[in-house]
């Protein structure tokens, strides 16, 4: 018989089904085909079952899981500025602007030297995969060549990477040594970036994108963001973007466009489904309808949000809105690489959002009562919620989904989880993954279908 | 020439001199007593530097790091549930009252059972010790034996363990199948258990503590508070608690007491300079003040703050007061049995307290400004902060010391630091590795001179 399947997976695996729900798939066998895609997915009741494991196993086809082991959906990292990885876990004692003026602009600069990009983007691609993220939603530079080596390295290394080559055109905000030459050249170059990465990507299996990169208002002229947005539409591109990040950059925009941040983005054509927008931790009631209505999703950074943001995004309360979220690192406004540490941030802010912080505030006056997010819905915004928020059939393990998985083994050499009890529920065991999980847990990584990472 | 040292190490490390600054001791020698305390540290430019290199380098007495590994104070864990290992990662749901009721207790009382005890102890004494903890101040069960083993696989591991056996007498408090027989037997056991741990302790090099633990005030008598302050007097333990942890035992102790949980504690005998309180989020000034002037030291948990304490520690106005602050995992109200993952949680919990959480409140009604923490702070806590609370020579890497040190290599395989600029400072490296080590990166540790976890 002629196998109809380019692989066969066996194993139990976790994923959402709805912000609040998980399934579990007990010991199911999951069917790809050539593409790296989910074709078909079968229980052990199911009457097709032994046949397919007696046709399987034994052959080069088949990946049976060992006992501990486990498929976890690969992680979307939906807010990431690659070139910062270098500057990662220092300076986050100051404010936004000042951040950006002293450290970040002269750090990103520095990627008008291919060999300097190409050794952090290499260590840092490598990184995410061994935490996780099957992909990753990229600020690269303002630099369009530094830009399309991001976009190659994820190609090569075979991540799902969707890359902005950064706008910044604006001469009085941003500096001299930094930013893009004028407001033509800003487009001219989004434009000729966009088509160098759909031709790369008709090359790869997993995919890689071009988006349309307004670093945020601030450092944008009226005529580059509607550019853009016009662009977006052309080449049918996502977008990304901050908004409402901060008090700092919230009233700025304010002031300039006398409308929110929301408001400016929407005139200019840069909401709509295929649309991030980082952090969005400040909007109104008004806003939040808007990004409902367009599809636009959130890019909720809980890390970077405590040292950046001056607030908590009131997640559970924009999710029950219908707003798409998902989780990113904002390396390096946050710390960490890991969508993991990311997932616990996320829950914790939000208990502190419910909870509040002053303890000399009486207990009625002190949080936001119903802001708590369950381990659960952290986990749909790092998997489904991203995939979601990307439009991309990603981020679910069900059938007409890419094959992107984690293995997660809770009996890792040096990194056993600690489970003593045989009879633990199968969403406290998630639980357990998804709060003490080390990179060490992460024993293979798999994207569309081909691993990409593997530990011995 | 006969060898007068017992062990030298040389590299560069990294201590705390006050709260605020760590001192960088490049390349330094650090030469160790048969004790494993150092007797001597001294820089390139000491005039025996070369002698003593010389004398030591190729015998088994000399260590020297390799480029990119640096010494760190081993961690000091100063509030930790050693039973609730088994249900760390879950449970973090429901309010303190009922967790203790619903999880907690019949988790704990499981550890009569000596076997299961054995299997949950031996596997978290590794673990901490693979996370850098050298020193860990345990809340053990209500079992007498059960704690004994504790102590005992802490002094087979070499782990510097001070063990309580938890008192909890209260027959209208605690459930009948988890609970002291009765205020006699508890008082009895405390001794006897006292008795026995100091034995042990002179057949161990690094030291094992019996520690004096009334749960905290809800779950213990008046008579069995003061009989154990009494017993702490009698044999000179260290003693420890909690409290002012939540609104809940916050005013449950109000009620009960007529006073807050501090001036009761004090009361009994229970405050003083080997004392160790866990939390204390709701102390008035008063409270605070009466800390600082016993001596007593506070264990910041961030982690399980946001869980189960319904608001932040302030740690910043709390050291400026002269208390001594040192950090605790609380497994399980905390998820992680790492100080690192606390450390960046105190840094986060602070910056949370300083900005505030809730974006529609305008920005200055949000926070409680000068709240923040540094990361040197959070390791000073970690390390200094917490040998200081236990009154013992640990925590900082300086002569009469304990050598208890952690070897971090910035390059271990498979966890890199993102390190790109060979010009980064000290301080900027030392950031790095706070925020972004992993078990991986803790390629040794060494407690009292003896190396007790090795990584390959
Ligand atoms: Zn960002
Ligand atoms: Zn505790």
């Amino acid at each position: 018989m002629a196998h109809k399947y380019d692989k066969v997976f066996r194993g139990t695996a976790f994923t959402s089904r709805t912000p609040q729900e998980v399934t579990v798939l007990d010991d199911h066998l999951f069917c790809l085909d050539a593409e790296g895609v989910i074709r078909r997915i079968l229980g052990p009741d199911d009457p097709d079952y032994d046949r397919l494991v007696a046709a399987y196993s034994g052959t080069a086809s088949f990946l049976s899981l060992a006992e501990g082991q486990y498929f976890l959906p690969g992680f979307i990292d939906l807010h990431i500025h690659a070139p910062q990885w270098a500057q990662a876990g220092t300076a986050m004692d100051i404010p936004l602007h000042d951040w950006l003026e002293t450290y970040t602009f002269p750090l990103e600069s520095k990627f008008s030297d291919l060999d300097f990009a190409r050794k952090v983007y290499q260590d840092l691609v490598v990184t995410l995969l061994a935490n996780g993220t099957t992909t990753a939603l990229y600020f690269a530079t303002v630099h369009k060549e530094a830009s399309y080596l991001l976009a190659q390295i994820c190609a090569d290394k075979g991540q799902r990477g969707l890359v902005g080559k950064v706008v910044m055109d604006d001469r009085e905000q941003n500096p001299e040594y930094y930013r893009d030459e004028s407001t033509e050249v800003a487009l001219a170059d989004t434009e000729s970036f966009i088509q160098l990465v759909q031709e790369l990507d008709k090359t790869t299996k997993q995919g890689v994108y071009p988006v349309v990169t307004p670093r945020f208002i601030p450092s944008c002229t009226d005529e580059a963001l509607a550019g853009l947005g016009e662009l977006a539409k052309k080449y049918n591109t996502h977008i990304q973007s901050h908004c409402s990040e901060s008090d700092w950059e919230h009233n700025y925009v304010r002031e300039r466009m006398q409308k929110s941040d929301t408001f400016a983005l929407h005139e200019m054509g840069l909401l709509q489904d295929k649309a991030v927008m980082a952090h969005a931790v400040f909007l109104s009631d008004e806003d939040a309808d808007l990004f409902a209505e367009t599809g636009t999703a959130i890019a909720h950074c809980p890390i970077s949000n405590v040292f950046f943001s001056n607030g908590v995004l009131p997640a559970a309360r924009f999710t029950a809105m219908g707003i798409d979220i998902g989780l990113g690192t904002d390396i390096s406004g946050g710390f960490s690489p890991s969508l993991f540490d990311n997932i616990r941030q996320a829950v914790i802010s939000s208990r502190m959002l419910e909870e509040g912080v002053d303890p000399s505030l009486p207990s009625t006056e002190r949080g936001l009562p119903q802001s708590r997010i369950t381990a659960n819905e952290a986990f749909y915004y790092a998997t489904a919620g991203g995939g979601q928020s990307l439009s991309l059939p990603i981020g679910r393990l069900e059938e007409n989904y890419a094959w992107d998985v984690q293995v997660i083994d809770v009996n890792a050499p040096n990194a056993k989880l600690p489970l003593f009890d045989e009879g633990i529920s199968r969403e406290d065991l998630l639980h357990k993954i998804l709060f003490l999980s080390r990179p060490e847990n992460i024993r293979e990584v798999w994207v569309q279908g081909d691993c990409v990472h593997k530990r011995k």
